[in-house]
């Protein structure tokens, strides 16, 4: 039989691996929930007819789909149809692609239930069947919160403090929240007297972080705008503190255009909101993700000590439910952490190593039969006391034994003799400096410096 | 448009749903925990050759299979291929079936970094095309723990620590641990004289709970035993607590029969470990879960006060990598806890109340924008003490927001108009009682009994 493998783009992960990825999962998670958000849960099958055409000719390609189960070929003429038309009547259900297209589709079907505003996280994996290559994976996590129906830039405000708890949280220090705004977009193109050429321009403008303003402006020349053209808007991309005298700044700017009000007015209710807390706020005028979507606000995390690109994303979007028929819009604003990114980033950083708990404290370590009888008590009542606590199944040979406490990064053992037995104690022994010392076994928790649970 | 659903057998979890699944996740995982337990995720997808051939014939028909991406047909002579024969080529990967496959998988890719015993908990979705029915699922959630790499009798002693540990945290105190050993099951068919129908009378004992002793006894004549040897059998599957006194009579029974010593042997060995959390245990004579797999203990636990089918199961193995050819053994033993039916028990018994935490634990509710700012630094401050705080992020009309209050069943309010402004307060609302009271800003947090976390 040949070795088994796990196919391309999908990940086991290790207990080590496991570890680091739920200190990051139970941090986003528990800010979310201070924030009154509630878990969601969707199937990882929905049906073809809710994921198709909701991530665009590219999307509907990256889609897994699952085989029907039965007889799948009853329906299909073989001889005159091609894969794709095929797929589509073998293959009625597809695995999720995103978080938020199951929102949309779980709202709608549930509206007449929901209290809105409506305020879900949800942390599942997705699927997409790109081409695998170094951190881009077939199968990964999403971490999603959004408020639906609510228009207030309190929700804005309530998500630039939950990007700084959770990075606190995470000891990632060096991080810069860029926010930019769908209007002010529309505004640099109309200041450039070049609104039809509105989404190319922001295509090419979003581009800058890796192209570079010399690169933005070859690219925004050869659409066909002229030098003063590519000025203009070159001049609103820099970066700028999110604070009044930058808005105060955009206003002269755009005097007179009407769509760049509008995003002031929104940056200032958000700036109020905020408080202090706009300190790590950048206002980037090339921010542009996710354009056709997004309508208001738009986020985006980026750490300032590596280069690995951005760690979150999100933004304010009119009109979620519409996709599903649904006459009443249902506005409201999301964001998306990465978990992988995150996880490269806190590895490059060396972020992890005073989070990680040991996956046991203490190991008990019997000579012979007796020992593990002697043992078992003693675990018990470590147990009891929230101590995470295991007995070696066997009386092998110490060595053995510790080298398994080692592997394993144990902190502690417990050797069990004869000697110990008799004075009912144990030699605990501090697996990292050596150190050992004879206990009476009822003071071991005292010894760990843990308290009862 | 037509309404979106989601596909038979799956199911989207609600937050009021959610919160009772994490309550029983949670206190599985930290059980697990206190005893050594480590986490493993393994990837949904794996490679169909993985999955096939590992759960039986039955099992082939049920996995889910993922259709190739791209021209999936190129490889497939359309005209002369059936649907099954056309599946293998066209879908290479399938939906992971169980935990216990991809834990094989897993072990033998990494079996050189693994320090044996290995002891990995894993709490993942898995998918089965089994026809949806009452209670019957899709796609559902195994939470197995296993000990790889020892034989020792310990292991199944920490199991039934486990099952105390996790029923009694969750407050489900009515159950009953069954367990067997496959090597009585094979001495009973020897003392029968008919150990050549050893797997069909596994097959028919193993459904005396549904059938009752009456129906064994039938269905054992129809397969061509005597009165005597039905007698005999039958006299073997009375429920008797695990102790001594028990193990003494099975050894007086079953004298000269070699394999029932060997049985006797284990048991014994595991009352010694158990001490006397060995009290709810019943030694089940006619338990066979899993006969083709498991080799030793065989466990199953059964809610005693409502009819609902076992909410966990397991048993010792002797080889679970020979599948993927490894020719070592791995031995090991492992369990499983059914989420669903646990959820479906407690739903029943009304156990869930007294552990589920608010979504949120109190709602600013502004009168007016300054109402809005005012609210701001307060529920920062709640925030950073881990009280899970809201501000309506509107200045809507009380009633509103005292409604959207009570859908999401948040305890508190905090109502702030001109007044409560003007002097520092807030008017603190319990939405249980009714009862309000005007405060001090700065006391909220003690008056709602909560101290910093």
């Amino acid at each position: 039989m040949s070795k088994p493998s796990i196919p391309p783009g999908t990940r086991d992960f290790s207990p080590e691996v496991m570890s680091k990825r739920k200190f990051i999962l139970n941090t986003i998670e528990s800010v979310y929930r201070r924030f009154g958000f509630m878990p969601l849960e969707t199937p990882a099958m929905e049906n073809m007819s809710t994921l198709t055409g909701k991530y665009g000719a590219e999307g509907d390609q990256l889609l897994f789909k699952i085989l029907n189960s039965g007889d799948f070929l009853k329906d299909v003429n073989l001889n005159t149809q091609e894969a794709r038309s095929v797929s589509s009547i073998i293959a009625e259900k597809g695995l999720r692609y995103d978080l938020t297209v199951p929102l949309a589709r779980y709202v709608v079907m549930h509206r007449h239930e929901i209290s809105f505003p409506f305020k879900r996280y949800q942390v599942q994996p997705v699927w997409r069947a790109d081409r695998p290559q170094k951190g881009r994976y077939r199968e990964f996590w999403q971490c999603d919160a959004d408020v639906l129906g609510s228009d207030s830039l309190l929700c804005e405000a309530d998500f630039i403090k939950i990007y700084q708890s959770v990075f606190k949280g995470l000891g990632l220090n060096d991080f810069e929240i860029r926010i930019n705004h769908r209007k002010l977009l529309e505004a640099v193109a109309e200041k450039a007297d070049a609104l039809s050429h509105f989404k190319t321009i922001t295509v090419i403008i979003d581009k800058a972080d890796k192209i570079g303003f010399e690169g933005v402006a070859l690219e925004l020349s050869k659409i066909g705008l002229n030098e003063q053209q590519c000025r203009i808007i070159l001049s609103l991309l820099e970066k700028r503190p999110l604070n009044n005298k930058t808005l105060d700044a955009i206003e002269m700017e755009f005097a007179g255009i009407e769509t760049a009000y509008k995003a002031v007015n929104d940056l200032r209710a958000l700036l109020s909101y905020c408080g202090a807390e706009a300190g790590q706020v950048v206002l980037d005028g090339s921010l542009a993700r996710g354009l056709d979507y997004y309508t208001g606000c738009i986020f985006e995390v980026v750490p300032t000590s590596v280069k690995l690109g951005s760690i979150s994303g999100g933004g304010r979007y009119d009109d979620l439910t519409g996709v599903f028929g649904l006459k009443e819009k249902v506005s409201g604003i999301g964001i998306s952490f990465g978990i992988d990114r995150i996880y490269d980033v806190m590895s490059e950083l060396n972020l992890f190593s005073n989070h990680i708990e040991a996956f046991t404290d203490i190991l008990f370590c019997p000579m012979d039969e007796s020992g593990i009888l002697y043992c078992i008590p003693l675990a018990d009542t470590l147990r009891n006391a929230g101590i995470k606590t295991e007995i070696y199944p066997a009386a092998a040979k110490l060595k053995k034994q510790l080298d398994y406490a080692n592997s394993k990064q144990i902190p502690w053992a417990a050797i069990v003799g004869d000697n110990e037995i008799q004075s009912t104690q144990v030699m605990l022994k501090n697996l990292s400096s050596g150190e050992q010392i004879c206990i009476n076994a009822d003071t071991i928790a005292t010894h760990l410096g843990k308290v009862s649970l």
